[in-house]
Order: C-alpha cells, then sequence, then structure tokens
C-alpha cells in the first residue's frame, strides 16, 4: 500500500494516511495541492503537505466553523468568507435563506478549480448567483469597509505559515470595522491538545478588539489533535444564544450542539489562565 | 529520529510518534509490552502496539473513565477495576474517600509491574491498603458475587482482542447482579469518528440488561480517532446527575464536564437509529 505522511511540524502525532490514488498534484502560487484518494476518507485535499478536508468528514467542520455564528445572529445577509477555497464554507452559508450575498475571499485561485473538479459536492455552491469571488489577501478584503457585513468567517490553513496576516490584532480591527453592530465573527484556532498557547493567544488578541469573545469545540478526526477549536466574536450579541428563528438542514450541527460545543465557563477560565495542563 | 508506527488494523489514520529511547520491550503471557519514551509525551506503554497511556495525557482519559460514574453513584464504597493494569484508574478511585475497598481485576501480572517501574506516578496507588490485587479474568471475577459492589470499572484493551468477554451480554449481566441497588457501571466504548458500529453495540447490549444506559465521550489525543466513548449503565440513578456530596482534586474533571461530555439527546437518538453519518 502507497502511504502518505502528513507533514505537519508543530503536530507531536504524525497522521499516515493509505493511498489508493494520486488523483491531482501540482503548484499554485501560493501552496503546493495535492488530490489523494483514501479507502475510507474518500477525496483528500492536501495544501503544504497537510489535510484539509476529506469527502467524508468536512461536513463536520464547515457545519461546525458556520453555524454557530450564523445562528447566533438574528438574520445574517451579507456574509463573507476567508479562505476556504474548497467551498464548504460558502454551501454551509447558503443555507441561511435569509443570506443575499456572501464575499467569498480566497488567494488562491487554484484550490478553487481543484476542488470544483475533484469535491464537486463540496464546491457545489460557489457558482450561486449569491456568491461572489475575490481572489485576494483577506485581510486586505476587510479592510475600510462600511460596517455592513454581518458575519466574517476566516476558514484558513494553519495559523503558521501565509495565513498568519489573519491572526493579527490589526486583522481583527479590520474585522470588527466591517461588521454591523449584529454582526459575528469566527476563525479557526487550532487544536486544544496540541496548540494550547496558540488558542489563548487568539483568544487574548480578539478580547482587546471585542467586546465579546468565545470558544468552542469540535472533535476532527483528520486535524492533528483533533479537539479543534473555533474562536468566535461578537459586538453585542452572547454566541452561545440562538437568535435565528428557523433551522437548516445539516448532518451534525443542531441547537443541542450549538449550546454543549462551548467550553463551560469554569473550563474556560482555568484554560485562560494557563492552568490547564495536558 | 526513530519512528514508532501504531499498529492498530481497526484505524483509518495510522499514528507516528517520534522515539527517543525504548525503555522496555518484553512479552507476557497475554500480549507485546512495551515503553517507549516520546519528546512530547513522555512515557508512553504501548500494549501489543497499540498506545495505552502516556504521562503527559492520561489523567485525562483516567478522570473521564472513572469520575463520572464515581459522582453518579452517591456514595461509592466498594469498586470493582477490571483491567487498567497501569494503576491510573485506581489511582483516580481512591480519591473519593468513601471508598473502602477497590478490587483491581488485570488479567497480565506484568503490566503492573511494568507500570510500576516506568510510571510511577500513575501507578502508585495499587499498594494502598484498600487495593485487592488479583490477576484473573474480570469477566470471571464478577461471576457470582453477592451483589455487594458499588461501581464496576472496566479499563481494557480495544473491543477487538482478548478484552472482547468484557463486552458480552453475559459479562454485563454478571456486572449487574454483581452491583448493589445503587450501583454503577463504565467501559470504554471506543470512537465515536472511527468505531461507531461497535459504540452502538455496546450501548444495546447493555441496554438488554440495564434499565439505565447513557453515552458520554472525551477528547483524547493519543486514542485513534480521539473522540472516545465510555457507556454507562445504572440501576437507578441518573448519570448525568451528581450525586456526591463532596468534590475531589483532578485536572479536568469537573462537575460542568461531567454534565457537558454526555451525547445530547437528539445526537444520542440520531446515533442510535443509524442515521448519524461519517
Amino acid at each position: 500500500m502507497i502511504k502518505f505522511f502528513e507533514k505537519d511540524p508543530y503536530a507531536p502525532i504524525q497522521y499516515v494516511y493509505d493511498v489508493e490514488d494520486i488523483l491531482y498534484k501540482g503548484k499554485s502560487d501560493f501552496q503546493e495541492i495535492m488530490v489523494i484518494k483514501n479507502p475510507h476518507f474518500g477525496n483528500m485535499l492536501v495544501l503544504d503537505g497537510v489535510v484539509q478536508i476529506t469527502e467524508r468528514d468536512e461536513f463536520l467542520y464547515h457545519e461546525m466553523l458556520v453555524h454557530v455564528v450564523m445562528h447566533a445572529h438574528p438574520e445574517p445577509r451579507k456574509v463573507v468568507v476567508i479562505g476556504g477555497g474548497d467551498g464548504g464554507a460558502v454551501r454551509e452559508v447558503l443555507k441561511h435563506k435569509s443570506v443575499e450575498k456572501v464575499y467569498f475571499i480566497e488567494i488562491d485561485e487554484e484550490v478553487i478549480k481543484v476542488s470544483k473538479k475533484f469535491f464537486p459536492s463540496v464546491a457545489g455552491g460557489v457558482d450561486d448567483r449569491r456568491v461572489e469571488i475575490k481572489c485576494m489577501d483577506g485581510a486586505e478584503f476587510v479592510k475600510n469597509r462600511d460596517g455592513d457585513i454581518d458575519a466574517v468567517i476566516v476558514d484558513s490553513t494553519d495559523i503558521i505559515g501565509f495565513a498568519k496576516s489573519l491572526f493579527t490584532v490589526e486583522f481583527f480591527k479590520s474585522v470588527k470595522d466591517s461588521l454591523t453592530d449584529d454582526g459575528m465573527f469566527v476563525t479557526l484556532s487550532e487544536s486544544l491538545h496540541f496548540h494550547k498557547d496558540m488558542v489563548i493567544e487568539v483568544q487574548e488578541a480578539m478580547k482587546l478588539i471585542f467586546p465579546i469573545v468565545d470558544l468552542y469545540t469540535a472533535p476532527l478526526a483528520t486535524y492533528a489533535g483533533n479537539w479543534w477549536t473555533f474562536s468566535a466574536a461578537s459586538k453585542k450579541h452572547n454566541l452561545r444564544d440562538i437568535k435565528t428563528e428557523y433551522r437548516i438542514d445539516t448532518k451534525y450541527y443542531n441547537d443541542e450542539i450549538h449550546r454543549q460545543a462551548f467550553l463551560p465557563p469554569k473550563v474556560y477560565e482555568k484554560l485562560m489562565q494557563r492552568k490547564l495542563q495536558w
């Protein structure tokens, strides 16, 4: 059997996958793009040697990334998705009927092209008439907007690497200014097992800018450390409350999961005081 | 760098660890026992090629295995720990002051010896005067008891393999008969990511015997599939409620985690109807 050894220098466990076939291998201006086929996970998108999505379980990540803030907002209409070139986050955003416009900001056009070809069930939504694709730096896009955005969703590669402009205080400030008063922001913030300090740093930086900042997790088998965190922020709404009146069709996310995903208060406090040891 | 490739034929991702040193390698009557040293996780106990515990994160598993049922019981006094030769479960049980007696039933004496030597902070409690060690099959031990046990805690190796006698309806019946009316039972039941059918089967089998059966999870980085499940059962107490009046000293488990760890009702129902897809 041919093997793929994931290349994640920051993970103390290396993940190895069986490879049935290499469906695509290329180099864009930004990164190496690869699509491999695995007997369990189906097609897998790999960027610079790190697994981004798999056909089998991408819904779990995309649902948890998108639907928490989209339900904490009373009626999200204009949404910005930064990264997520595979289209999965956009697909989930479009499930919300209130949505009128999605700015889909992916720096690497090649990822969109490859995803359309090898992950049609994921990337299918990007051609929706409500979606405007811009191949540019997400940090640039949110600068100097009019405060007309309801939700900014960051679906980048790992914090280490060229995505790091999306994890600065300056970026968080631009995001806040781009949002309406009901506005919401969410970004991945790595694994609670393997990158606890990074999680704390993202939370601390967001708290310098937003009055309400929170942290929720989801168990994701194909991301090193699995216990994946999402850092979310808002200007006035409690992120743990569901504000939308409608419910959407999902495989995993529901109102119970929404509430349960957040770190309990005492555990959150212990984490932020750097008293959680593992 | 020397590498250890975990040998778990049922996991679609293979985990690879750096090896600083091989501290022990031997063969008992039951299995191959190995202790390796990893730069991140410290000493790691490996049985038949599968990681059992690591110095760094064993507390997370042991706390979640032990403290949920031990707090759902109003006053646990006599406890049976089956497996868990490393001693971590026994250590956690002994934190409960109400405990007068722990029957520690480990089939493989060698695992206890090796753990005492290489994991003193884990195995330290097994010499406590309240602990009675019996090197025998746990399924045999619980047969024909007098209904005097408050909690049975199974900390075995994977369900596949020689531990399978601990996952039969017959065993669950013996456990129930060994318990007082307040009695509690908990066992590991593999990963919700990778072994969903096995989780369902354990739950179904336990429901044939116990009036109250429930399922909770914990995120464990060093077990393949990570999203680890624990199947718990009782004769009359709701497992989600905390009944003990005291609280104990833990690194992760607390009353918030106790409640949050259980699968939410709608998600649990979807799982058991085999409608959760991933």
